[in-house]
């Protein structure tokens, strides 16, 4: 039920309900799938239904850093940046599973953000949420070595993924990290020498949590 | 005039307005005072009369990082970030120079926001050029060498002064960059060397604008 993934549901007016309702769709996207690239195009608001989205940012020559994921129930606000005057920069989603997803169109959202103080003001949530996320992710870059922001990712991935074998090339994890493949390889040699991790093609394996946990 | 200084006054009811001008004060900052500094204190909205402030975040081991500058007219948010429950970053707000600032107390702005859409919408739009700045910020510290950023800083510099002698120790343009001293030192030497700046006690003088534009 789109309901349960809309927390002010309840707080809409009827009319609005029914607006809504007729109004929004949701479309599925493969693992890789980009659902959104900020040239222009303004998809509207995606409201995770099942699955996970990465929103990232790529440089001139193509490097990327992932600013924050969207896992269930999880909105994303940037992919309808075209209603926000003041939203300067552009962000990439990509599903980064098989992933069902809401939307909202955006011209729907801004009317309802301009009537409803309800929705401009969990709007306004929603975007310090998202700030938030990148507040940490800029004080892991400048004060935080790349070991630590390492051991960070990879326990970040274990809550994601529940189970210890991460399916993750080097490649990935530079381009989630903002940073370039050798550099990854570098450090998790190091972290198999110490018996942290054990790697074979395309996996991590973690082998000791606890010494992730100490290092981040 | 306050109503000056906020866009949407004439779009408030006039109960609201009376009761804005009932509550808010104007207080003045000396040059280096600390206007808030996140430690579970909420001072309130504040706008720029006159003056100019700047807000960074600080690392444990006490570097820091200008996240941005607030110039007259601008308000800042996140000095009465009690009143978002998503915002779970602190930052530091400092008088750049003299400051005459008006102060809405919290509270106050907390029930403006939820009774009046203007003032939530409103909210947004500063919270996403904000974000935006940071964005901006992220994307310099992701892909930008420090000589670049160097340049990007004293442009900015020149452009906040008006004049080519700039007030500035190595050791406050590496508080903004987020950089140690050494670092500022060694890249202004070699600026110097190439003539684009002339170095003496607390100052730097810019002799080659140009140069700067091409390299940031």
């Amino acid at each position: 039920m789109f309901a349960d993934c809309f927390p002010i549901w309840e707080r809409l007016t009827p009319a609005w309900q029914d607006r809504l309702t007729a109004c929004m769709y949701n479309k599925t996207f493969k693992k890789g799938e980009i659902l959104y690239n900020g040239s222009g195009n303004c998809t509207g608001l995606l409201i995770i239904k099942t699955g996970q989205l990465r929103a990232y940012i790529l440089s001139e020559e193509g490097r990327e850093i992932t600013i924050y994921r969207l896992l269930e129930m999880d909105m994303c606000l940037f992919s309808a940046s075209c209603i926000m005057n003041s939203v300067r920069f552009d962000i990439t989603v990509e599903a980064e599973k098989d992933s069902q997803v809401w939307i909202i169109p955006a011209e729907i959202y801004r009317q309802m953000m301009e009537e409803s103080v309800v929705v401009a003001n969990y709007t306004n949530e929603i975007m310090a949420s998202r700030f938030s996320d990148v507040m940490w992710l800029m004080e892991q870059i400048m004060w935080k070595s790349m070991d630590r922001r390492v051991a960070a990712f990879l326990l970040e991935e274990l809550s994601l993924e529940g189970q210890m074998r991460l399916k993750l090339t080097h490649e990935e994890i530079a381009n989630h990290l903002g940073t370039h493949r050798e550099v990854i390889t570098r450090m998790l040699r190091y972290f198999q020498s110490e018996g942290i991790i054990r790697m074979s093609r395309g996996v991590v394996e973690v082998l000791d949590t606890k010494r992730l946990q100490q290092m981040q």
